[in-house]
């Protein structure tokens, strides 16, 4: 029983750990390019913090891992990057502006858990602290796509803005103190279906006629909603740069979190969503710090992970086994593992003093490309064949030019 | 109030976070050098689990965050990477061995907050199950040395047997069942210095004599311990290797640890000790798991970035900054922009709508190496100048020809 995983979470081994570090390193690359610099913040936060009405509110504590510590302290584990950021931007007014951090760290969520919904989850955030500016929706963007490409990902960005569809909802017949719940309906609509949506505005009450409108385009809108224009001058950028095919209007998106203010987005690859984020101007402010403008976007790396599981196939950071032919020729193993090793080649050697064929059979099943077997005659004349596995091509080496083996080890990867 | 970070903890600014960064990648680069493949485990595990008897027994809930979830699951916040790591291995009884795995994650203890001591903190943990050979140990020495070195530190890793300081104790009078009482106080010398330890083992009752056997050198004990014999092998190993110079006997090295049953290391940098391990054959039994030989190295990443702190200075990795003359060439900023990260350069461009005098303020705050200003003749001319910030040197550089750009800033760094 204690064996297992606490309920929701998981262990990753090696083959997908190595994977999820491939696709963390990638947004690593790419958040710099962009001119992002790295943060970390502690895992466990004061509950009054994460609670804040401008945050999540107090009813966040049924979906977070809360407790009491043993100095009486209420805390809770962190369910996103964005609370702890505010708080760091808050108490640090002085920090030269724009600030713009990346965190590639984990948060935890009570939630039930479902297929593919864990309750210890990595996400990879990046923001931009201090200015209103556009300039700023179009970086994240273009960031975005960026990233889709280096993880080989084929994906849109889709993105809306927060108070055009309030325009909209409004000229609908929504009343302004529905906005909140009809959003929070709406946000459903991949989940429930229009139908589904449409039941529940009619149980709160809340005129359904905006419902035609969410499929409107953006053209059809401008003439009708002054809010319409931010995004026009948005789209007219990406267009500029020649990455309108991956971004796209969709009026319907409002984004669950109260905290967004203006342009909201959503990542999505073949259908489900890998991640989003967007403006929350008042954030900051409502943490008791200056009023600060802040834009951000956070993908989910396990989402990707699922998604790039079947596809990615990574080579095995071993390049070369070592293997003594008996147990005397250990020293000369060492020795010369060490000396590959000196070169910044991934080398083992056998530590389980197995025979030839056994060593090979390990060799195979983990897939490391090239073995050496040391025997007398090898130590004695001082040289050695490195065998490729694969094609069963043996090359000759001696030890005073490990340079030939570092050659033909890197060249085959 | 709630504007602090948890006690006890901290956040790691961009400076910082870039720097522990750096550290966790040597790590990283120099464990996969060695044939060791990443791993991740979540933050929480079961209670019974962490207060196993092999583990740390019921008396660690004094120690670490505990708490009971929503479904009165009890949870702990792990304090270590080896029990999970011992869980992995005895609930996966199939896997290949060797099982050469590295995790490099959060740890968290509810310490007394002191100087330099978190009660969150960052543990580069490697490890190697399923064989008791010694070339494990020999390798795990190794290789941390090859970190020291990557890392630019200059350490020593103190070498011990645990049944070697049992055997020398047990001729120094000290009673079989006094031996953990015996060792807890030896592992305090650094701390309380000799009169503590003798003070405490008086006042526990247990034979003093035992102190006067710490500095014995190895070929003196290999005389009257027959315990000393595989670490005489061990150290004939790293000299065959020339590496003697970085490694210490010390019979005092007892480590705190109960799981440990062979030999021990510590890893100390100018006095502090940076990380440690051991040999911990029965911790995987102990969970129910097959009888299975295990040994492995945890470093404090932490600690070393306070040893580096004040020494290295982290390049910018931003390497350009484009700032629009007025708000008209922001779209011509933005695609020189987009153009040079295309070439896998770090870019940052003004988000704050500056004036050049304010924007060539924060370049060189910044420490960004080259800028750029776009105006209208730039924009007609379709030419630009790449101003090296500390040299003031400029460059002449057409749109079309970006590359002899990208060798510009390349060759700078």
């Amino acid at each position: 029983m204690e064996l297992k995983t606490v309920k929701g979470m998981q262990d990753f081994l090696p083959e997908q750990a190595a994977k999820k570090q491939l696709i963390e390193e990638t947004f690593r690359k790419v958040f710099e390019r962009y001119g992002f610099k790295p943060m970390e913040t502690p895992a466990l936060e004061d509950f009054s913090l994460l609670s804040k009405k401008g945050a999540a509110g107090e009813a966040i504590k049924e979906e977070i891992y809360y407790f009491k510590d043993k100095g009486n302290r209420e805390l809770g584990m962190r369910f996103d990057l964005t609370v702890p950021l505010a708080r760091v931007v808050a108490s640090n007014p002085s920090m030269p502006k724009p600030f713009k951090r990346y965190q590639i760290e984990k948060v935890w969520r009570y939630d039930q858990p479902q297929q593919k919904r864990w309750r210890e989850f990595t996400q990879a955030d990046a923001d931009i602290i201090g200015t209103g500016s556009i300039l700023a929706e179009f970086e994240i963007i273009a960031m975005t796509i960026d990233a889709l490409k280096e993880l080989g990902l084929k994906g849109k960005v889709k993105v809306n803005d927060r108070r055009l569809l309030e325009e909209v909802a409004l000229q609908s017949g929504v009343k302004k103190e529905q906005l909140a719940e009809c959003f929070r309906s709406i946000d459903k609509l991949d989940k429930i279906g229009k139908q589904g949506v449409e039941k529940e505005l009619k149980e709160k009450g809340i005129n359904t006629q905006i419902l035609g409108q969410l499929t409107a385009d953006l053209n059809s809108l401008q003439k009708k909603a002054k809010t319409a224009a931010l995004l026009k001058e948005l789209f007219e950028m990406l267009k500029e740069n020649g990455v309108e095919q991956f971004v796209q209007f969709d009026l319907s998106l409002a984004r669950g979190l109260e905290y967004y203010t203006g342009i909201v987005f959503e990542v999505v690859v073949e259908g489900p969503s890998i991640g989003g984020g967007g403006r929350y101007d008042n954030l900051i402010e409502s943490f008791g710090g200056q009023q600060t403008p802040a834009i951000g976007i956070s993908f989910g790396v396990e989402r990707i992970l699922d998604l790039l599981e079947n596809k990615t196939k990574l080579e095995n950071k071993t390049l070369v086994f070592v293997a003594p032919l008996k147990e005397e020729f250990n020293g000369a193993a060492l020795k010369l593992a060490q000396q590959i090793r000196s070169l910044g080649i991934g080398v083992e050697i056998d530590l389980m003093q197995r025979k030839v064929g056994k060593n090979m059979e390990y060799v195979n099943k983990e897939g490391i490309p090239f073995a050496i077997v040391l025997g007398e005659k090898e130590v004695k004349e001082k040289k050695f064949r490195l065998k490729e596995m694969k094609a069963g091509k043996e090359t000759e080496i001696k030890m005073s030019e490990l340079e030939k083996l570092a050659k033909t080890v890197k060249s085959s990867t």
